[in-house]
């Protein structure tokens, strides 16, 4: 017996639309959607796409029609419904780019909820292209099959996201100075949680006090070494 | 109580040297090394250099001189035996040049003894500059405070990789289409042991097989998503 269903092969592509999904219903993608369904995967008309719209799950599409400058898909039926995302938010210092964007793919693979990006005193990169990140987020998403987004927040500097945290959220940090396993951490606190880990340089002092000193904080540890950003 | 030491400072360079070393010793260090200690971290005489030389372990020195070509360093004394390494290998796939230092990078900060680089089908890269690789270990080993340096082994074919496998270690097997979740596998085989992981492409359906077949293999899962090489 496969172990993955024979129709949509592995290979269709997968992509995120931005209207919910039906059976039934008629995609017309353009832009660089159709320049990628079109030009790059070369699709024709009977071909397998596998749609996700980040509401109701993933579908099995065909291309009815492959255009100029748009590929018409027809949503056939519902392959999975929107998979669970656990609510564990990361929350990472900004890094020079090709960096943070490593950290938003990994991220989106490793399926958490949502990344809020961070401006702490050693940061090196202080801003973040929304837009650009969305788009890897997305493309993350397609590659790994998940079934659903995770949520992008503002950038917020480190001292207005502990004066707002919410109530009843774990904060795990990163400290390497030390703290509790990890994966003992995690298993203790089964609600929702987040995760902070700092910029190239790590936090300044002042920073780990404040943090240290946040109700919602836990020290934890990743082992014995400084992994780098 | 300071979790770390206040000499030497956080802050000092630390490197890997090729010969062993012991107390009152002078270091000199020549070409790269030099440069980034009298260029790039500019020391000064009495500064603080964190050394280490993969057989007995971290040492204080002192900086004596800063010539334009060589820097001598003092010995002083032991900070840290040599750490033990788990008996864990990374059998990695080769990717295109970015991604596998990437993984050398991250396989040399999370502690693996061994990196055995690997060609399989469908492979992009089949070559790798050994020299070029032990640097971004050793690099990775100064930046994290390893106190070892992981081995890196010879590229070899994954089929030769199987045929001479080591009797009585664990062969873990990344497998896309499912296996035991990591956690449990890893606690469940406390010996010797090593991770397979895949290229960009995933293995073909002919070295899945062959993988399953090997007595020493264990599928283990990932997750539900297939991450990105």
């Amino acid at each position: 017996m496969p172990a993955v269903p024979a129709w949509p092969p592995k290979s269709a592509p997968r992509l995120f639309v931005e209207t919910p999904l039906s059976e039934g219903q008629r995609v017309e993608s353009e832009g660089g959607q159709a320049h990628y369904l079109g030009k790059v995967m070369r699709v024709a008309p009977g071909d397998a796409v596998v749609l996700c719209d980040d509401v109701t799950g993933e579908w099995l599409a065909q291309v009815a029609e492959v255009g100029k400058r748009a590929v018409v898909l027809e949503v056939e039926r519902q392959l999975r419904a929107r998979e669970d995302v656990p609510d564990f938010w990361l929350c990472a210092a900004l890094l020079k780019k090709p960096n943070f964007d490593l950290v938003l793919e990994k991220a989106t693979e490793l399926g958490v909820g949502r990344v809020v990006p961070l401006v702490t005193r050693r940061c090196v990169a202080d801003k973040l292209n929304p837009e650009r990140a969305r788009t890897i987020m997305v493309e993350a998403a397609e590659q790994c099959a998940r079934t659903a987004l995770p949520v992008l927040g503002e950038t917020v500097k480190l001292d207005a996201l502990l004066r707002d945290w919410p109530e009843g959220r774990v904060l795990f940090f990163a400290d390497e100075n030390g703290g509790e396993p990890v994966a003992e951490a995690f298993a203790a606190h089964k609600g929702p949680a987040a995760l902070l880990v700092g910029p190239e340089g790590g936090f300044d002092e002042a920073e780990r006090a404040a943090v240290r000193a946040h109700p919602a904080a836990v020290a934890i540890s990743l082992g014995p070494r400084i992994l780098r950003a």
